[in-house]
């Protein structure tokens, strides 16, 4: 974690090690008891909450930012991350940066890039839920997942970052490893439908979905089945190319 | 065009009005015979080609950059562009570039960004090929269109982008508009399947096609119908939403 002094270092001197005008921002998905989650940190003092981000160094490839920046928010390692849109506009974040500064009783050179535009390079992460350990840093008093339906107002332009992202990974339920990265090794039919419907924000019907999904490949059905629930034990099944670990 | 001073004094003055490290590259389709062609120019001296693209100002967005970059290129406005990915490898381009303006004699100082790393903001352009006139700068000496399977070897990761921005159009097919912007206001359904099979490159059954187009809406039916050809005289269809000029 950041000190005070540490904090103003980075201001003064480490910010040469990064590409100016240059960040990266997260949308780290997560599935947990039905609901898709976001996972967000909240600035200290300014109680507004945000996405996972940080800068690009400037001898450090894109998707390696974006890897080492999760990497210390989560804990996680070979993160599924995938890039879907840059953010250009003006004025994206530099008004509330000010502020947050002020706050937090850093004095960032006037004439520093961090005061002027920034354009962003959106990542959307897909973990398991169970793995992670959010970690808050010098800036942030709180770090935790939020349901995506049910999320609190986000600071800068992190709302609509947020929402493009779910477009993208709807777009992406195409694909038969749809959601591969969001659901444990093995699961049931019904888990993995339950996730369907937290990224579509709306119902399946059951029947369809299970002939879909089974029609189009991908999944392979195990011979164990999950026992302890109330009713018939269900098949249990996990995505074709991942090898089931005994 | 610009001049060789004029050239000159873009390095020493005029650049600092960008953003550093910062580009976007513009992979511009037309449809035309048939063929799914690309707008590329011939860097002079270098003989080899690449993709229009050019620098963000400091206070304009990113979006209307690469607007303006196309005007300059193609005379057109308003033109269908789609952001598709962020290319931020290192050394994308540092290599050639240092050749380019050794070979053109212009004398770019050494700590100069555009020596170093650039990340560049990729999209994609649909346009109507017969309304473009295609324009050289002082670093080119020609502008041209080529057909998507039979290009030139592109400059820097050139090859790399057009990949990309194929499978993003292959994609977009999905939607009950995609093409509009490459085919004229009215077309024949056998030139809608001809715009699909250039994208997709592999071709399709015609009966199907045809089938699936009208299924799913979004194509209207015009009351004339294309005549002067030695078959029988096909229908006429506009995208919905396009209102069809007198």
């Amino acid at each position: 974690m950041l000190s005070q002094r540490r904090a103003e270092r980075f201001f003064t001197h480490d910010l040469a090690q990064f590409l100016p005008h240059l960040s990266v921002d997260c949308v780290v998905f997560g599935f947990h008891n039905s609901d898709l989650k976001l996972l967000l940190h909240k600035w200290k003092h300014l109680n507004r909450w945000s996405l996972p981000g940080g800068y690009v160094r400037r001898r450090e490839a894109l998707d390696a930012a974006a890897h080492r920046i999760l990497h210390e928010r989560t804990g996680l390692k070979r993160i599924h991350l995938r890039q879907f849109h840059a953010f250009g506009d003006l004025r994206r974040k530099e008004g509330m940066l000010r502020e947050l500064y002020d706050t937090v009783g850093i004095e960032v050179p006037r004439n520093s890039w961090l005061l002027h535009r920034v354009v962003s390079i959106g990542y959307y992460a897909l973990v398991d839920f169970r793995k992670v350990r959010p970690k808050i840093d010098y800036f942030s008093d709180a770090c935790s997942w939020h349901p995506v339906d049910d999320r609190p107002p986000l600071a800068f332009d992190h709302g609509r970052i947020v929402n493009l992202a779910l477009e993208a990974l709807q777009a992406g339920l195409q694909s038969p490893a749809a959601g591969a990265n969001l659901l444990p090794e093995r699961f049931t039919m019904s888990e993995l439908q339950r996730l369907h419907e937290a990224i579509l924000g709306r119902s399946l019907d059951r029947r369809n979905f299970q002939k879909r999904m089974l029609e189009r490949g991908g999944l392979a059905r195990l011979t164990e089945r999950r026992i302890g629930g109330a009713h018939r034990a269900p098949y249990l099944y996990r995505f074709k190319g991942r090898r089931a670990k005994p």
